[in-house]
C-alpha cells in the first residue's frame, strides 16, 4: 500500500456564505474554541465544561430537565436516541409525516419493532391536529412524534394542540427540533414536550457533530420501566446519563473539541438572549420574503405556516435550478439548498439560521439572485432591496 | 428560565500532556485544520475532502477495501456499527473477552439478539487461539470478534491464528483496532480482517468524535444478504456507504470540521510513513519500560504480550494511586489513566500514543514519577533516565 503524502494539499475550504438547510455559518469564536488544546474527558476542567454545557443547553431548551445533554453524533443520532430509548418492540407509535424527517422517524420506528401508526399531511403543509386526534382515539400510543421545523419544506408545526392530544392519550410527546432550536421558541417545559432532539449546525451555528437532546421526567420513567434493554449500546440513555451526571461513569469518550465549540456557541446564544435571537430570525425572514415576493417569485408554504429560518422558494418555470445554484456558489460563494423528494427541482431552500440570519446576507442573496435570474431572462420585478429595507426600517 | 451569560467564562483548558488511555495530544496542525471555516457537506470542495480521507484511511488500514470511512460517532459507535451491520438476530457470534472492550462487544451482541458465545481469558493476558478453535468446532459462528489492543490492560492480541480459525469456520473476522491503529501494524488485507473499527483520539492523535471503519468484500456480502433491516438507521452501512460513495446520497450531515481535523491527522501519518511511525512507538515504549523497571516497578503484562502504546504499570504496595495521579496532573500537567474493573487501584495506564509518543514525554514522565514516588517514601532505585537514554542510544 503506497501513498504520496504530497498529493494531499493543505486544507483550504474558502469562505462560503451558508444559506442552505444547514450547516449555517459558524462564528469565529466557535471555531477558535474548537482549536483549543484537547484535554482528557475525565479532566476536572473538562468536567466543569460538561456542567456548563448542560446548564446553557437547559436555557436554550427552556427546561429544567436534568437530562439535557448533547449526544455524541449528529442530529439523526439524536432522533434515533429518542426513539430507541422510549420505544420497545410492539409499542404503538404515532408519527406525523409531512416531509423527509417525519419519514425518517417512521423508518426508525419500523426498524426497532415499534407498531407504526402514520398521520400523513401534504408536504409543504402542517399536520392537522384533528387527524391526529382521530387516529389516537383508535389506538394506545406510547409516543406521538412530530417534526417542529420540517427542514425539507420550511413548514412550522404548531405544537400546543398535539401536546394536549398526546398527554390526554397518556402518550409521550416527542419533537424533532433540529432546525427550530436556537432560531424560534422551543419551550420544552411550557409546551410539555417529553423528548426533544436537535442538531448543532442549524440555528445554534456550531459545526455538525453533536445532537442536543432533553428528556422529561415522564420520558425517564418510561426508560426506567422498560422490559427489554435498549437495542443500542452507544445511545442507551441509562448509561449516557451516568456519564454526563455526577457519577461520571465511563461510557464512551466525549468528542472533546466539539464540546468546546458547542459551549462557545451556547455562550453566544446566552449573551444575545433567546428573545433577541428569535426576533432577529423573524425580522430577517420577513425581509427576505418581502424581497422574494416583490421580485415576482413565490413561497411554497402559506404565510401562517412558514418557518423563519428555512425559506422554501418556488423555482419559476423555465429557470434552471442547478444552473442558478451553481452560479450562486461559484460566482458569489453563496450556498443554498435544492428541494428533496417530490420538491427536487421545484424549490430552493434558503436558510437564515443562527449566525447566518443577518441583514447583510438577506441583501446579498436578493442582489445575487436578481442578477442571476436576469441573466436567465426571467422577468424580475424591480424593488427587492427596497422591500427588504422597508422591513428593517419598520423597527 | 434565566441565565447569566457572564457566569460562563472564555474557554481555557490549559495544556496537558496526555499520557492516559486516550485522548492523546493533538498536533497544532490538526487543531488549526478543525478551525477552518465550516462549509456545506455537499460542497464540491468538501466532497473532495471526503475522497482524500477515504484514500488516506485505506493507507492507514493497509487495505484496498472500497468501504473505508469514518463513522460520525466515537470509537464505541464504530464497534456498534460493525456488529449491528454484520449480525442478525439469532446469528452465532464468538466474542473473545480479556478486558473492558471485549466485554462491551459481548453486551452489544446480546442487545441485538445475536447468540453470544464467549471465549474468556484472564484480564492482562492474550486470548488463546486453541480455546477459540475448540469453541468454534462446536458452533457455526457468523462472526468471530476480538480486540487487537485491549486499552483496559495493555495486552496485544496476535491476530494471524484467529484470522485463520475464523476463515476456516466460514466466519467473518472482526477486530477492534481502536488503540492499535496508527501505532502498530494493522494490515487488514494481509491479515484478512473482514471488519475493523477504530477511534481518532488514540494513535491517530485527532480529537475524539469519529470512528474509522473498514469492511471487506465478505463483510459487504453479509450486509447485502441480510434478511432483516439493520436495527440502527444512523449506523446502517448500506445507506452510509451511498453517502460516502460516488452517489453522495444524503443520509446525515457529516461532522465537517471533525473531518477537516481527521484529514490533517491522516496527512501527518502519511508524511511520517507507517513504518517510521510504528518504529517510533516501539522505541519510546522500550525506553519507558526500561526506566520503569530500573526504578523497581513492574509491568502488568508479560513482555511478549505488551502493547507499544499503552503501558500498564503495577502500582507498588503502599503507594496511593489517586494521590500520585492527582500530583502528576496538578504539579506537572501530565495525565495518566487508572485501572478499570478489577485493576482499579492496581495499575496505572501510561499512554504513548501518536503525537504523545515522543522521547521528551518518556523522560519527563519518568522524572516526574520518580520525584513523586520519592516524596511518598517509596524506595526508588536510581538510573531510570539512564536506562531510557540507553534505549535511544542503541539506535
Amino acid at each position: 500500500m503506497k501513498i504520496n503524502a504530497d498529493d494531499y494539499r493543505k486544507l483550504n475550504p474558502g469562505e462560503r456564505i451558508l444559506m442552505g438547510p444547514g450547516p449555517s455559518n459558524v462564528p469565529s469564536r466557535v471555531l477558535q474554541a474548537m482549536a483549543a488544546p484537547c484535554i482528557g474527558h475525565l479532566d476536572p476542567y473538562f468536567l466543569s465544561i460538561m456542567n456548563d454545557v448542560q446548564e446553557l443547553l437547559r436555557y436554550l431548551f427552556q427546561t429544567n430537565n436534568p437530562l439535557t445533554i448533547p449526544i455524541s453524533g449528529t442530529g439523526s443520532a439524536g432522533m434515533e436516541t429518542c426513539l430507541v430509548n422510549l420505544v420497545e418492540s410492539g409499542d404503538e407509535v404515532v408519527v406525523c409525516v409531512n416531509g423527509v424527517f417525519g419519514t425518517r422517524m417512521a423508518d426508525i420506528v419500523n426498524r426497532i419493532g415499534g407498531k407504526l401508526i402514520r398521520v400523513d399531511a401534504e408536504w409543504g403543509r402542517t399536520i392537522d391536529p384533528e387527524a391526529v386526534q382521530k387516529i389516537v382515539s383508535d389506538c394506545t400510543p406510547k409516543v406521538i412524534a412530530v417534526v417542529h421545523a420540517e427542514t425539507s419544506t420550511g413548514v412550522c408545526q404548531p405544537l400546543e394542540d398535539l401536546a394536549h392530544i398526546a398527554h390526554d392519550a397518556g402518550a409521550l410527546f416527542l419533537v424533532d427540533t433540529v432546525t427550530s432550536l436556537g432560531g424560534m421558541d422551543v419551550a420544552l417545559d411550557r409546551t410539555k414536550i417529553d423528548a426533544a432532539y436537535s442538531g448543532t449546525q442549524k440555528c445554534i451555528s456550531c459545526p455538525p457533530g453533536l445532537s442536543p437532546i432533553s428528556l422529561s421526567e415522564g420520558a425517564i420513567d418510561a426508560l426506567e420501566q422498560r422490559k427489554t434493554p435498549v437495542v443500542s449500546w452507544y445511545l442507551d440513555m441509562s448509561m449516557v446519563r451516568d456519564y454526563w451526571g455526577d457519577e461520571r461513569k465511563y461510557h464512551h469518550t466525549a468528542p472533546i473539541n466539539m464540546i468546546y465549540g458547542f459551549r462557545e456557541a451556547l455562550r453566544i446564544i446566552a449573551e444575545e438572549s433567546l428573545e433577541r435571537r428569535f426576533e432577529r430570525h423573524r425580522l430577517n425572514h420577513r425581509a427576505l420574503v418581502a424581497g422574494i415576493e416583490i421580485m415576482g417569485l413565490s413561497m411554497l408554504v402559506p404565510e401562517s405556516e412558514r418557518l423563519p429560518m428555512l425559506n422554501a422558494v418556488c423555482i419559476p418555470d423555465g429557470v434552471d435550478d442547478i444552473k442558478i445554484r451553481k452560479a450562486l456558489l461559484n460566482d458569489f460563494d453563496i450556498e443554498i439548498g435544492g428541494g428533496l423528494g417530490e420538491f427536487a427541482g421545484r424549490i430552493w431552500r434558503v436558510g437564515l439560521m443562527g449566525h447566518t440570519s443577518h441583514p447583510r446576507n438577506v441583501l446579498l442573496f436578493l442582489s445575487a439572485l436578481e442578477t442571476l435570474l436576469k441573466a436567465e431572462n426571467f422577468k424580475v420585478q424591480p424593488g427587492a432591496l427596497d422591500a427588504a429595507a422597508a422591513v428593517y426600517q419598520e423597527r
